[in-house]
Order: C-alpha cells, then sequence, then structure tokens
C-alpha cells in the first residue's frame, strides 16, 4: 500500500495495509461508485449559499458531475428552498449581511425539514464575523462539516485558524479536533489535505487521491463541500448514511481530480487552467471503474469500536490492483 | 428537415417544412449574419444586472461576441447607465436587495430612454422574493423576455415555476404562454430548450440548434439573455425589430454551441469543462457561413396573418443544404 | 528596438533606445525575474476587495502565479485582515454598499500597518458613486493606482471617463494626468494598454508586452491589480520599492500573456476562451528566462532628474537578444 502511494510524492498515507483489508475496501469503492450512480440518475436539486469567489465553479462541478445547482441566498427564499431541496450547502467564504440571514434561514429550514446539510467554516478562526456564524450554525448540528485542517481545528476550539482559505497539510494534526467535533455535534467532519480525512467520531476514512493542482485553483475545496451536499442528498433515497456518502463525495471528487492532472496517465502535469477545464470534463465522466482501480481510501475504526466491527477496520484501497 | 435534424436525436422540430421555404429562410439567416457584423462593427455597450453565478461567464460571452459589457448594479448608478447603455438586461437569479432597487432604476431609465431591456425571470414561480420582482417589472413592458419553459409558464401565470434554473424540456408546452405575455405586455418572449421557441405573439421562430452542453455549464442560458440584449442595442442602429434581434441572438448563439459541441464536425461531444471554453472561442468566431449553413429556423405566423404575409409563412431553415 | 517591436502590430513604442541601455534593462529585467522568484517562495497574502465579476478569476491568477488570494470584503473583518496580509487591492467594480465600507475600513487599516495597496479605480469618472468612493480613498495615498487611460484621466479630474472598464488605446494621452496624480499622491501610477505606462511622477517605465486578447477576457485588467499587490507585498521583503514592484508586475503578467496568446512562438493566436486558460497555465510557468528573452521595457526619467540618474534614462528591453 505505502509503495503505491510513494508513487505521487505529494500524497502519504500513514494507516497500515494487508490483504484482509481488501475485501472490506471493495465495499467503500462500490459504495461509492453505487451512490455516484445514484446521483446522476436522480441529479439532486443542491442548494448552495456560497461565496462569492466560486459560484460559478461550485455549480460548474454540479452540474458536471450530474447534480442540478441553484444558488438560493436570499431571506426569503433560502429557508423555503432549503425545504425542498436534496440537500444544503453553507459556505462562510464571503458572508455578507443579507447571507449570512439567509443562511441562518436556510439551515433551520433544513433542520426542520430533515434536509442535509454542509458546512463550510472558511478562513473561521482568522476573521471573526464568519467566525461567530460559524459557531451559531454549529449548534444546528449539520450533516457534514468540511474544512481544511486550519479551519477545523479553529471551529474545534484546538487552533488559531488558517489564513483565508489555504492552510498548511497537517490533516492528522486535525484528527482529534475532527473527532470531537464530531461527536459532539453529531456531524460527519471532512478534513481536505494531501490526505483527505473523514470522521463520524467512530469510523475514520483516509483518502490519499487528488492532486495538489486542487489548490492551485479557487473553488478546488469549496466545490467539494457542494458536491458533499449532493451526495448527502442522493443517499437519503439510497439509505446510505452520511459517512459513506461524505466518504463517497471526496472519493469521486479526488479521483476525478487525479484524471485531470494529466499524473493519472504518466503524463505530465498540467497548468492550473487546463486543470481546471480537465476537472470539469473529469467530473463528468469518472467511473465505477476509476473509483475502483485508483481510489486509495482507507477506513479505521476508533479502538474501542474495532472489535465490534473488525471488518470495518484498517481497511485499504487499492490493495489488490 | 425532419431527416436533418435526426442525425441530432437532442433536437427535435415540430415544424413542418417545405421547397417553398427556402428563399424566406435565407432572408432569415442573412439577417442573423447582418446583426452580427453590426455588432461587431459596434461594440454595443451591454449594460447588465445578472446574478452571482455567471456574472464572469456573462461577460466573457459579451466579449467574445463582440459586445462591451458592463455589469452596473448599484442603486445610483444604474439609472444613469441604463440611460447611455445600447441595451439593458436584467436577470433575476440572485437579487439581492440592493441589485433589486438597481433593477427598478435601471429599469425605469431603460424605459424613458427607449432602451431596449431584457428580462430573464431565473427560477420564477419557485421562489417568492424575484416572482413579486419579476410581476413588478413585467409592467414595465420589456422589450424581450428569455427563460426556460417553466419560468416563461410561471411568469404567465400559467404553471408552478421550475426547480432553480433547469427546466424539463417542453418548449412547446410554453408556446400558448409565450404567446400570451407577448401581447399583453408588447414584448418579444424567447424559450430556451432543445427547440428554442421565440413570439412576438404573431410570428413564431423555432430554432433547432444548440446542444445539450449548454444545460450542462452554469450560465449557458443567462448569458443567452445578455447576448440577445447586445442584439437589441444593435437592431436600434440598423432599424431591424426586436423579434428579428432575438431571433438572431438565439441563432448565433445556439449555432456557436452547436460547434463547441464536437458534434458539428463529427467528432466526439467533450466534456463541460472544455465546452465552455470552446464556447467562448466559437462565439468570438462564428460568422456568417456558419450561420447559413447550420441554422435550423423556421418561422410560423399565427393563422390570423398567415395571409398576410406568405412569404413568412413556415420558413424552414436549413431545406436546401 | 523598434524593429523588434514591429514585429507585434498591436504593440507599438514611441521610447527611442540606444545599445548603452541594454546593462541597465538587464537590471531591469532581472528585478522582475527576482521578484517573481521571491514572491513564489513566499506566497504572500494577497487581500483583494473586488468586482463580482472578476473575483474568480483574480483569485485563480493569483494562485497561479503563486500567491495566497483572499477575498475579505466584509465590515468587521477587512480591516483586521489587511493588517495581516502582505498587500491589498481595492477595486471599484461593483462597489456596493457593504463592500464600500470594508473597502474603507481596509483602507485605513492598511494606511496604519504600512501595508501597501492598489486602487483600481473602474469606470471612475463614468460613474458616480464609485468616482465618489475613488475620490475618498485617493487622500488616503495608494501605493499604486492602476487603471486605463480613460479612468486615469478621470481620476486625475483631466477626463470625462471611460464607458465601463473598456477605454480607447491612448495610454500616453494619460502620461501627464498619471504623473501628476503619482507626484500629487505619493502612488505609483500605471496606465494599462497596449503600451503599459508606469509612473512614479520621476520614472516612467512603457512596457510593450501583452496581446490583445486581455481585452477580450473580463478581469484581464483587474487581474494585474490583484498582481501587482502582491507584487508590492513582495517587494517589502526584498527591500525593491514600489515603482519597481508594480514595473515587475506588469511586466511579469505581460509577458504571460504574450506567452499566452499563441503568438509568442509563430502559431496562430487562440479564441478567447483558451487564452483564458492558458493564461494562468502561463502565469504559473513565466520565468526569468522568458523575461529576459520577451519584455519590452523602458524607463525614463523626467528631464530634471535624468542628469542625476543617467543609467536610468531611456533603458531599453531587449536590446541584445
Amino acid at each position: 500500500m505505502r509503495a503505491r502511494l510513494s508513487i505521487d510524492p505529494a500524497h502519504q498515507s500513514a494507516v497500515p495495509a494487508s490483504d484482509a483489508d481488501a475485501t472490506a475496501h471493495e465495499t467503500a469503492a462500490e459504495t461509492a461508485a453505487r451512490l455516484l450512480g445514484a446521483l446522476r440518475e436522480q441529479s439532486p436539486l443542491t442548494h448552495c449559499i456560497t461565496n462569492s469567489v466560486v459560484t460559478n465553479v461550485t455549480a460548474n462541478a454540479l452540474l458536471a458531475i450530474g447534480a442540478a445547482p441553484a444558488m438560493v441566498d436570499l431571506t426569503g427564499e433560502a429557508g423555503a428552498f432549503a425545504r425542498v431541496a436534496g440537500g444544503l450547502l453553507v459556505n462562510l467564504g464571503t458572508p455578507h449581511p443579507e447571507q449570512r440571514d439567509a443562511g441562518r434561514e436556510a439551515v433551520a429550514a433544513a433542520a426542520a425539514a430533515g434536509t442535509p446539510w454542509v458546512l463550510d467554516p472558511v478562513a473561521v478562526g482568522a476573521l471573526p464575523v464568519r467566525t461567530a456564524l460559524a459557531r451559531e450554525l454549529l449548534a444546528a448540528r449539520p450533516t457534514a462539516i468540511r474544512g481544511n485542517a486550519s479551519e477545523i481545528l479553529a471551529l474545534a476550539g484546538a487552533g488559531a485558524g488558517g489564513r483565508g482559505v489555504d492552510a498548511a497539510d497537517r490533516t492528522d494534526a486535525a484528527a482529534d479536533a475532527a473527532a470531537e467535533l464530531a461527536a459532539t455535534h453529531g456531524s460527519v467532519v471532512a478534513v481536505s489535505g494531501p490526505v483527505d480525512l473523514i470522521t463520524d467520531g467512530v469510523r475514520t476514512a483516509r483518502i490519499a487521491n487528488g492532486d495538489a493542482l486542487l489548490t492551485r485553483i479557487t473553488g478546488g475545496g469549496c466545490a467539494l463541500g457542494a458536491v458533499t451536499a449532493a451526495f448527502l442528498a442522493t443517499a437519503r433515497t439510497t439509505g446510505d448514511d452520511a459517512f459513506d456518502a461524505t466518504v463517497a463525495a471526496t472519493a469521486v471528487y479526488t479521483v476525478a481530480a487525479e484524471l485531470a492532472s494529466g499524473r493519472a496517465d504518466g503524463s505530465a502535469p498540467v497548468g492550473p487552467g487546463t486543470f481546471g477545464v480537465r476537472f470539469l470534463d473529469a467530473l463528468a465522466t469518472v467511473d465505477a471503474a476509476d473509483l475502483r482501480a485508483r481510489a486509495h481510501l482507507t477506513v479505521t475504526r476508533a479502538a474501542a469500536h474495532a472489535d465490534a466491527a473488525p471488518a470495518l477496520a484498517a481497511v485499504a484501497a487499492g490493495a489488490r490492483t
């Protein structure tokens, strides 16, 4: 497993793997593939309240993967729309006053209606207005929270926050904070980084796909929050849980990024402009075979639970290929 | 005609054609070509008050086709600008409070100054704030109204509205609502879909160009509203009417989309990221020869008027090629 | 020198050159190359308060060149952020009420903290709200001002303003206004056009790079303001002055545009969609060798100062190559 990962030095996995994990891995990759297929059939209405920098690329990423985006961030509309949407994203990148109130309205409606929703606490910790809003929305128990390590640490009260929307590479440094956030708020917490970490407080997935180019285009992280909302919407109809949906979203998204980078087929990495274009193309075409062949995905369980569910422990992706 | 259209199964025309229509068709395609040439010469100042998701792609589409975009959506500026602009678009995709007031100011100024303006009632019917605003602006008699079938039905009071910005493929289901809107408000009404329908209440054009990829990128419909405003601006100087300008805008836009899709030259359809890039390229290069060779355009007249203008009845595009 | 420039008819230089200038030119090109290297090492946090049309492309341009963008335009956050940022851009393209107050807050904080900042007075002169705001912010003495000739003339009180964001090609017509603005406010003034002109009131650089395609994509000028802020941020740490940093930003940006256009390698010019993608790619790869080989850069001094610094007078770029 390590040997495989080492072909891309940007991706380091700290998770041990074994042959025994292969069966369970196939289940995880198949879950992602099945949810992707269901998403494309259903084209879930995905309600986004997001920042002004990434609205366009977020809508395009949702369209590319097969969802139906709707950017409704007005008071008087956001609540009604969150009730009928399949999933909701509230991203705090540029939370202007009207958008803050629309976010509150949408979250209250989503909570009441059972619409799954994602909180993306962009630059929380570093900036006061959004930090206060993030804490307020957190009390409404997001279905999922997506951020980089700095943001997750800050949201959990354990760090000083990032410097804007990028962050140092320290996904694992946020593992404890993520687990605590997850346990306290009943949320799935996804920490983006060279290795993505997703936890519900019991299970922890690590996904060593993606490409550093995702950090060279704006929206590389933010659009994943929206795609996660679309997978959560899909999971409502398939009976999958929020953890599996979030893992699936991240796996599909990062495998698509890898395909778009040019590295997947051994060609030279592309520039960031070309990558942005190819990434949308890849989101439209990534399929079950790509997930089976490329997903570097492990799932572990917290020690207290490991005995109860050995099949899920230390699941290694790609162990057979 | 049907045989030709059937090479692209996404495009079905319900309009009968005959050899006798060929002469009139050439006139329609030539009108579009002539207006496109005039637009590129004049580079009309095109004032856009549009939604936050598509501002960038809208401005880029206008620049690509040869117009001069200006996104002026502040109160205290929008009115003065609408008076001097060649044409105005008011798109209701994300009508924040300031933008709503700017839209009102711009529309009042445009009406007073004779600036042609386009209303794009995004997601009207489904969402209350914009629905009320659309009805208010409608009273100012837009030069043109552009929407999908759900939006046109909702605006005419005949439907429940779409689910956000996409819509089922039922352009013809909105034909009566479009004709009624046109007659009541003195507007040209353009219904986007696999076959675009444009009517002024008397004449009805159907354009079977474009590509389903236009629905896989955000702004595929919204940018057409802006391009229509640019053609209306051009028509002021050439003496063409709003119907011909709207038909020309749609024909040019959808032929460019077809060229960008890859299907026009028999190659495999491209992905949505690549399509977005190639579409801008195609808007910059689409020319009279492309329109003559590719526009699948028919114009009919309401029965009461057919005798008065036989040359315009059942005009079939591409009947000769 | 003229012979070289004449290979691209879009670029005309009115600046005489001589062999004696070669040494000084190498210094100018090397300064740009050195600052570019430092920027990529430091990835300066670049705070942008910019318009809704270009936020995405601006952030992407900064990421491509190696800076860290942060679009913080809320009151209650903009001031604190401007204090810690490396550089700040305030672009007045769509200055909504909240953004106007955030701009005021950020500029006051930048001035107090010594954060270099760029004012981009989009469409000033033509539109009243932003014109008043531009004059107010001007009093806080921007480190640099970037605009097209119409905007610089209007800001200096010498012209009626442009029609939106484009402008006639008359960079040199704004030379006196630029010098006056520079002298009055202690700012470096950069006038974008076929030949870019940059002056601090004493030195004047002219850069005959770039490509007309920069005017066919939205953000072609606005993103340069952000890149200038990133170079100013870098110059704080290297000890270079604001004039050299602004010249370096413009040279790097316009050489990248030239590489992206297709003209640099003798191939056919690309369309505007393709150009936008390739431009981001080129910003990521443009390097010292490109600057040495391609920068068409001259620096002159006002007559009163010419004797004091002969080495800087009439510096011609590319004289040796």
